[in-house]
């Protein structure tokens, strides 16, 4: 079927009817075409260039046998739709993160990124080496749908803050757009949490609808240009320290392949996974400076005691959420055990490392 | 031919003449098998199983059209040897870490780790996104190589010392098993280096050739049994904070395959790479503990003084390896101006993020 004349007929198919002839990729000539839905705008710095680049490594590696075409969040589904879209049949795959779906399974959170989590390294450990792998896809089973790595965020930062937060009593009150748990960890500690796509920020802090909000980091902060609003900017994001994307496609069509199309879409998802954390740790560091030096952006780190106070009621939601159901138990005990073995780990190396690295001029 | 008849016939070829009439890659019924030699033991934890699964995933996404065989170090060459095989022909590809070959280009070493240099997600950033790839490939061009991302150890340990060090003097007339730069940090600081590969270094700990030594991590460290000399196990390591593993494939190869199987090769080395990274983590934590309450392994951080010191060393040493050579001082040029950025994001992410983290129990 031709994809321009689909996609006009069909416009912005918010519900899976519409599309549910098509549940079975579309196969010509031996090749065969995987429809990949997102909750990003087109080539949106990081998120959205992590499955274009996917798409043009497998349509590359197969010399077009396999080719995956990607829509933008919104474009065939909203941009929060996209798990539904592959239960549902209207797509073979989709690019998002996981978090976003926590509402169908609560489990689904610790596979993006929870308060006082993992970060990229950790929580890839977990994932190849650490039992996360089976039990994502455990998870996933139950909407028809297998998991595989799409790419690492890298460690957020706090957010953009109309007033600087200094203590647990500046939280009270406050209106915060932050997802998922991070925004229970944020009503634990009396305020409000609000979940809004990624284009519907800016309009809710320049209307004052939230008080503050977070969003990724310095180069899609940069890109959503919330510095034309506050200039307060806090680190570190307790939040979401590595927040992980994911590729889900059809338990259908995945079981349809060959062990060697599936080996090649779960290698070249894991390249994805290394190749987007990368751009995003290079491209970070630029915009920051651009936000620093042109737009006046002011850096305030979160004091010791406001964060050992948000940890506290991190700990609390985190062991509230994982106790949802039977298989978001196990998930989560899974993370706690893996996540006591990562930081004695990361504190030794990582941690040691940076710390003492520091004392040193380079420069 | 056949691969067990050759490998029996050549035994331990140390020289590339023996096998040079192998320089192209057999071909046979449209398959293809690459040659692949590496500097480690067979199977070796981490080092030694990312190109066994390289290979596992190159076959298996191609339905065995293109085929890995893996040498381990000593089979067809000698585990430092690689570069040069692949440069003489007597392989296709390697998989080992270029700053073994700092002989032939000292840039090589930027392109593994140097002290005080990058973490893992810091180097991905630098060769994926930020033109390291292009300077490494510039290096290879000179041995007929183009070079891949091919996993990463994740920061080291500080190493095993006969007795602990906690001052500069210390260091003085120090014999260490400690290659690279890393090495030349140790001799301007009044200390001898010494490089030995793996299987050389217990020996030369048991009969003090030397007096310290330095391998990996925990998980290597173990299976090398270094515990049983000494129980002194210094961090963190200044030395390789995030050694990048290489694969190097033959230019004249490289060329003659399809855009497709390029794609197919990179994509699936950046998957390798990600993987590999993880295997490290999730194994070096289970390692430390069993080294910490099985064999009685006494954990000792350098002190802020001795690693200020360390670091202005690290420093000077750098800049003269840096210029080297005109090629050298252009990767190291783009190093410390990637070196810049990467610490300031770092030390506002991940640093600042880990800090934080450590103030709230989570047990």
């Amino acid at each position: 079927m031709n994809r321009r004349s689909f996609l006009k007929n069909a416009g912005v198919a918010g519900t899976a009817a519409a599309a549910s002839t098509l549940a079975a990729p579309a196969i010509a000539q031996g090749n065969m075409e995987l429809k990949l839905v997102t909750s990003w705008p087109k080539n949106f710095p990081g998120l959205g260039t992590a499955p274009e680049n996917f798409a043009k490594m497998v349509s590359a590696a197969t010399d077009g046998r396999i080719t995956v075409k990607v829509f933008a969040g919104g474009e065939l589904v909203p941009p929060l739709k996209c798990n539904d879209a592959v239960q549902e049949g209207t797509a073979e795959m989709y690019h998002s993160a996981d978090y976003y779906y926590q509402g169908k399974s609560q489990a689904y959170a610790f596979f993006t990124a929870v308060p006082f989590g993992f970060r990229p390294d950790e929580i890839d450990a977990w994932i190849h080496h650490g039992g996360g792998q089976a039990l994502w896809d455990e998870v996933g089973a139950n909407f028809g749908i297998k998991h595989m790595v799409g790419g690492n965020s890298g460690s957020q930062m706090g957010g953009w803050f109309r007033q600087p937060v200094t203590s647990l009593d500046d939280i009270k009150g406050l209106k915060m757009r932050i997802p998922g748990l991070g925004g229970k960890v944020i009503e634990a500690l009396g305020g409000t949490s609000v979940t809004l796509a990624g284009a519907e920020i800016l309009p809710a802090l320049q209307s004052g609808t939230v008080d503050a909000a977070e969003w990724v980091g310095p180069w899609n902060d940069l890109a959503f240009g919330f510095y034309k609003v506050t200039k307060y900017y806090h680190w570190p994001g307790f939040h979401e320290p590595g927040s992980l994307l994911s590729f889900g496609i059809s338990t259908k069509v995945w079981e349809s392949l060959s062990d060697s199309d599936q080996a090649l879409l779960e290698g070249l998802a894991a390249g994805v996974n290394n190749m987007t954390l990368a751009e995003f740790n290079a491209n970070n560091t630029q915009a920051l400076d651009t936000l620093l030096n042109e737009h006046g952006v002011e850096l305030i780190e979160f004091g010791d005691d406001l964060y050992k106070g948000i940890g506290e009621a991190s700990r609390d939601v985190l062991a509230a959420a994982g106790g949802a159901d039977d298989l978001t138990k196990k998930v989560y005990e899974s993370f706690l055990d893996f996540r006591k073995k990562a930081l004695r780990w990361s504190d030794l190396s990582d941690r040691g490392y940076m710390n003492k690295r520091a004392l040193t001029d380079f420069s």
